[in-house]
Order: structure tokens, then sequence, then C-alpha cells
């Protein structure tokens, strides 16, 4: 596909993405203030980056995408519920989140804090029951496993652990790597991970996807330090230098501005070049590589 | 079996959960920090209701109960999660939970609210990956949909905001099950579940025991309602009238302490009904209704 068709093809499974999260919201048998409240969460907005990754391997595959749209959804739930927990005062305290208040600002901490373990909770429910018949109980079973393992205490919890434990010290690269790759890469690989369970991909090929967004995964948090210094609060929706005045620690600061951007390179280059060593379509994952390195916000 | 032996049984058991839960923490490659925050609430103790109720329900059937040992763990953590989430100041504000520091009160806030998302999230690995190919994919992934179900916004975290939302207002009876029947209830009917699933339960049986399951969890809440108006501090772990205090409904307030005491003794009965409509042994879960009817804490 040349780069309009990739454009187009990103922009229509978006809008599915974003047309099916509600209709997973408003099916719930459920008081209307939770659904509200994970609703409100869910339609702020955001890239899509990772059930577009999902939907992006599949078609890699030559693969059908839409077995992949209840698990896409499932894990931009996940997500959701994590800068939903993220956010509150005892967290990070932010006000804005897309530059809409965020969800304890709206409907209180109790909801907010109950809307995110809902939104857990029922992502779970959607991969194990999505399409019924269609996809076999066993990568059900696997697609399950390894969405726990890439957002519970070995994956993304304890990333988010391991940042705030890092927070007023001074980290070393290893160290930083360590946050990032649990707090944001583990899931982005789940994305990639699961699109390919459902695509029967080879373990070799599950081997080197996971590298791909391993690299991609810390490219896409390069990119967010480096657009924290570098953006603009309209583009952002929330202050810059909103982490440098947290004294978080960040790629810039450990690495210079320079340094960040040469780092931001070699991890794009890196997933590219196992991209590239499946034996698959590269169009689609290869322009979010592009998309992921260039982000304005 | 004879009493003594029923008593022997769920210590037996209970002790085997007790070992196993800290088991499931140690081998988590995580932080220390929330290893040792889920730790902390998983051993703080507690009479382990709803994990017996799955073995229990498994050696109803004649199956060997260590089938169950994975699931029976998983729902002790989602439990215990709940606990630790309802604990914190901006939902019940509680500072001791069965006579010790709420975990938010010993790890902080941050710290207590991760503690819960990594319980959740783990509790469906455990499940999904409990016993290798001991039990069926099908199996394992309708433990997990149930699961998702009980505990999710249509089960638990409904039935809590449920509750929230009716504090401060005067709810009717309807209104009052409406939240039992989901905050504590769901949870309890999927312990009898899961185990039922596990023993290849008929439909029939299903339903059943899930009537059985609907009525000891009221009879669980009401039996709480009372024990908060009648128990002492030093064995509740709680101050007694904390209900009360934060204007809250119970069933004594809506139907009298006797009245309260009659609804007990009816959901008891019903429950023994249904147990006892099941072609299985009875002798433990009979025993269960008697304890959750008379329990002290």
């Amino acid at each position: 596909m040349g780069r309009t068709e990739v454009e187009q093809f990103l922009n229509n499974q978006k809008k599915n993405i974003e047309e099916q999260l509600p209709t997973y919201i408003s099916q719930l048998s459920a008081p209307n203030i939770i659904k509200d409240a994970m609703h409100y969460s869910l339609e702020a907005g955001g890239k899509r980056i990772r059930p577009l990754l999902l939907v992006g391997t599949l078609h890699s595959f030559g693969k059908d995408e839409s077995i992949g749209l209840p698990t896409a959804c499932a894990i931009e739930m996940i997500h959701t519920y994590s800068l939903i927990h993220d956010d509150l005062p005892s967290m990070d305290d932010d006000d804005l989140r897309r530059g809409k208040p965020t969800n304890h600002k709206v409907f209180g901490e109790a909801v907010a804090i109950l809307a995110g373990d809902a939104l857990l909770t029922y992502s779970f429910q959607i991969v194990s029951e999505s399409l019924g018949d269609q996809i076999s109980p066993e990568k059900k079973l696997l697609l399950v496993t390894e969405l726990a393992k890439a957002s519970g205490p070995e994956g993304m919890v304890g990333g988010q652990v391991a940042d705030m434990e890092g927070e007023g010290a001074v980290l070393n690269l290893d160290e930083l790597e360590y946050i990032h790759h649990h707090k944001t890469g583990k899931l982005l690989a789940y994305s990639v991970i699961a699109g390919a369970i459902l695509a029967d991909a080879t373990s070799e090929q599950l081997e080197k996807l996971t590298q791909f967004a391993h690299h991609l995964g810390l490219a896409f948090q390069i990119r967010d330090d480096i657009l924290d210094i570098e953006g603009t609060e309209v583009v952002l929706g929330k202050p810059v230098g909103s982490d440098t005045g947290n004294h978080k620690n960040t790629y810039p600061a450990l690495l210079s501005l320079e340094g960040a951007k040469e780092k931001l390179t070699f991890h794009i280059d890196e997933a590219k070049r196992f991209l590239y060593s499946v034996d698959m379509k590269h169009d689609i994952l290869d322009y979010m590589c592009n998309l992921i390195a260039s982000r304005d916000h």
C-alpha cells in the first residue's frame, strides 16, 4: 500500500475501534454513573496506537482485521484504566488529560478508581468471550494469559511502581529502560503479540515481533519525553515541562536532548530491522514506526 | 462426614490456601514494594469463605479439591483487592481491617491502589494458567469469563458503585438486595459455580447451586449487618456501629433487628433447600451455611 492507502487503512480501523468501544459500555447492565465514567475516558480520544498495532499486525499477516477488534478494544480499556488511576491525586495528581478534565475531576475519586477497576476487569471478559467460536479456546486463553502478564505486576503495574519509586532519585539508563519497558513497552508489545497470535504466527515470528515491539515501545517513550520539552501545551493537552516540574527521570535529563534524539533514532532503526526480518507485509507497521518517531502529541 | 471431620477438612483446606497464596506472590518478578503490599493484605487473615466454598463444592461432587486451588486463590485475591480499594480515603476511609492497619495506612495510597490493580490482574493470569493441561482450555476460559462477570461492572464493582450512590438515601429492600447481590453475592456465587464447573456439573445443577449461593450471599450480608450492631470491636477488628455511623443502608435499619434476623433465617433455609435439591454430598456446604448464619466476625 502507498502512504495514502496506509493512512486510509489506519483511519478506517481507528473509526471501527472508536465505534465499538462505546458499544461495549452501553450494553453493560450496571449503574449509569460507572458506565458514564468508563465511557468518558474511553472516548477522550488519543491515538489508539495499541489497538492499531494489533489490527496492523493482523493486516501484515494478510488476515481479516475484524477478528482482532474485541482484543484491540480490551487493550484500549486497559490502557485507559491505567491513565485514570495514574491521574489520581495520590498518583500523578493531574487535572487534565488530552485537554479534558481527568476522570476524577469529573466523577470524583471513588468513581474514578472504580471505573478503572471496571475497565480492567471487563477487558478480560471481552477477550475471553470474543467472537464466540471463531477463535479457538486455546488461542483465547493464551490472549488472556499474555494480557494479564503484560498489564499486571510483572508488566505495566510493576513499571508504574518502579517509576514512582524512582521519583526523586537519579536513575541510570538501565533503570530508566526497566521502567519504560514495563510501564509502556509490555502493553505495546502485547498489542503486536496478540495480533500475531490471532494470525497463527510461528514462535520465531513471535520472538522477532516481540523485539520489534520492545524497541518501538522505548522509542515511543523517548519521543514522549522529548515532546514534553519541545511540545506546546495546546497540542499536548497537558502543561509542557510537567515531567521536569515533577522531577521525573526522563531520557533528555539523562542523555541530553541530542542524546535522547539519537536514542530515538536507534530504537526506531532496531524496530524496523526486526520488523523486516519477519516474512510478511510491512507497510502498516513501518508507517506506524515513523508515526511514533515523529508524532507531535 | 461428622462435624469434627468437616471442621478438620475446612481447616486443612484453609491451610492449603494460606500456604499457596504467598507462594503466588513470592514467585513474581516485580518491585518488592508491590509484592509486599499484595502479600500484606492477602495474609491479613479472614475467614477464606470464598475459596472454601469452591473447594467445598468440589468435595460435594467427590472431586479432588486440589484442582480448585489456583482458582480458589484467584478469588481470594479479587476479594482482597476489593477490600484494599474499598478502604481507601476516597472510598470508605477505613484505618483498620481485621484489626490491622489498612493497606494504604502502611504503604500509602498510591501503592495501595496499585496493589489492588496487581491482585486483580494477576488473578486472571492464575486462572488462565492454572494446572497446565489438567484442566481443558474450554473450562479455564469459562472460569475466566465468569470471574470477570462476577467481579466487574455487572458484578462486584457495580454493587460497590450502587452502594456508594445509595449512601445518604433511604433504600427499599429491593434496592438493598441489588447492592448486596452484586457487591457480595456475585463473587460468593462464583466461588460455588467455579467449583461446579471444575466438577463437570450439569447446567441444571449449576442453576440450583447459583440459587443456593445467591441466598447464602444475602444471608452473609445480613449477618454482617447484624454483627455490626451486636458484635464487639475486639472480635470484629473494626469499630462496632461503623456502618450506622456512616449512615449506611443496612438490613436492621430497614427491617429492625428482629426482622433482619428473620430474613437471615429465611435465606439460610432457602440456601439449604437449593443445596439439598442437588444430588451430591451436602456435609461441607451445609456446615458452611450454619457457619455463615452464626459467625461472630
